[in-house]
């Protein structure tokens, strides 16, 4: 059974095959976030404390923490991203203690962060590029995390789902060289928008089977890319994930701040006898309730998180 | 490839591995509605008018009619069911014209109703106890028209998975020495609520595609079965769905007039690949688009039905 374990100071979130879905908080990024990108540069982290208190408190299990900012006064990210990535590492392990997923296409910034990162990250990530294997298996195996592999090599994305497989496969197996195991291995097939390849879903649905089949390794995917440039994206989104779970992939970077795309995930791990007499159901269903009244979902879900923990108090008192 | 073919008078809908997935509007049935038994008795067919009209625009492709009421004034359904069945099937066929699901459990009534039903309805249902196989295989083969296979028999719903791939195949080996083909079955697996039988969920999906495979025979479903007793209840049946197509789950009977699950059903058929171009999903999110303006599913699903007529009126002008 394929387990792939993530640790945070004091925390284990593993991602497997009879576990729940693993939720990977995707917001701790500056791409696409002008405002974010500004704050970092000007040394202001309000952003990433409020995002990452958040997140947690809606469902993430693990978080995404990616410095990718160019800044304006240095445009060279190989000087800039290693000394940003180091901080905001260490600001979010300070408020929050579930483990961190390291994720920058700069080999300094995850050697940066992997020196400060408590437990054991996941690395976001290698692909099947010669340049990437070649720089990113060997710190792989020197810390001994595990890492994310996507399905593109130095020819590109391939819109042929065969030959996607084969990337991951050749990642699989030149990670093996190296003594890593396919279960430190949670491969990305690559997720296209399904308004532009009709094929999309079925694509990732078969794949995801046949990594799990015939590789033996977790999966993840940028699951909204899914649902990109469509009007409702978030109901596009809101089945997708319950159909990847049906067919085995197991966790996702996403935003876990999106309360439509967290109850298709509930309502997933019950459905796949992931959440015992449905508890977990049960609680989400009394945040959708404030949510329904009016309070916003991060609120809803800190209340919800501040009365479990109270709960468990009176019932120890 | 599996194609069970159901008609109206003047309209053909496929239910098969590579079409949209089926939906059958369960609601003109007096099951657990004492109003609609009252008005029935009391020959008031206007809630039947309305449930037909509604489900039809709300997108039920199928509508499944049941007759089940026990008069009061005549506790004898054998007497009662076969002319109200009569009568409601010719009044639905008058206000729609789309393939109709003959429910009962009586067999007169069933023989009722395809006495008068227009094209090829779907006959609803047969299942493993040998009283109704007798019964209900004749009437199939006779009128050749596809029939629901119900995987119960005389000992009962069995919550084992494997017993229950057994009395479906029983009935398709019984069918088929009826000279009835196994495309013209749709099983239905038996969906348990997830709130009892925490493996409920994975039963069907497990079920499904052995169905397929071993037996080439498409599947329906009371789809919110899974949810029975849970709060949120449409948030479990908008995950099950998406799944179970996912799986391969070909139809279900169930509640149309629901947006969450008919969102869920959209967005599956356009991962599956069975919605070209994303144009029906499109046409949906502008539903949804009216009903988050307050507008009700029905109303607003008819409005885009009669914008969508209207439309094609003006460009062929």
């Amino acid at each position: 059974m394929t387990r792939t374990v993530i640790e945070s100071r004091s925390g284990t979130v593993t991602i497997g095959f009879d576990e729940p879905f693993c939720v990977i908080g995707e917001r701790i990024n500056p791409t696409g976030r002008k405002v974010l990108a500004a704050q970092l540069e000007a040394g202001d982290f309000s952003t990433v404390e409020k995002d990452a208190v958040e997140q947690v408190a809606c469902g993430a299990m693990v978080l995404d923490v990616n410095a990718g900012v160019v800044y304006n006064s240095n445009p060279n990210p190989n000087e800039t991203e290693p000394p940003l990535m180091r901080k905001m590492i260490e600001l979010v392990q300070q408020l929050v203690d579930i483990p961190l997923c390291i994720d920058s296409s700069v080999p300094g910034a995850l050697e940066a962060g992997l020196e400060v990162a408590h437990g054991r990250p996941l690395l976001n990530s290698v692909t099947g590029e010669e340049e990437r294997l070649e720089a990113i298996l060997p710190l792989v195996k020197k810390h001994s995390v595990p890492v994310v592999a996507i399905s593109n090599d130095d020819t590109g994305i391939s819109e042929d789902p065969d030959i996607r497989f084969q990337v991951a496969k050749k990642i699989v197996d030149r990670a093996s060289d190296f003594g890593i195991p396919a279960h430190d291995i949670v491969v990305d097939p690559l997720v296209m928008p399904v308004g532009a390849m009709a094929t999309a879903g079925r694509q990732v649905f078969a794949l995801v089977r046949r990594l799990r089949e015939e590789l033996g390794v977790n999966t993840t995917c940028g699951a909204s890319n899914i649902s990109f440039g469509l009007p409702h994206r978030h109901g596009i989104n809101a089945a997708f994930l319950p159909m990847a779970i049906g067919a085995g992939m197991t966790s996702a970077i996403m935003n876990p701040v999106r309360p439509v795309e967290m109850e298709a995930i509930h309502a997933a791990n019950f459905l796949m006898n992931h959440d015992a007499n449905g508890r977990k159901w049960i609680r989400f269903a009394r945040v959708l309730d404030a949510v329904n009244e009016g309070t916003s979902f991060p609120a809803a879900s800190q209340a919800a998180s501040a009365g479990g923990r109270e709960g468990r108090r009176r019932r120890r008192a």
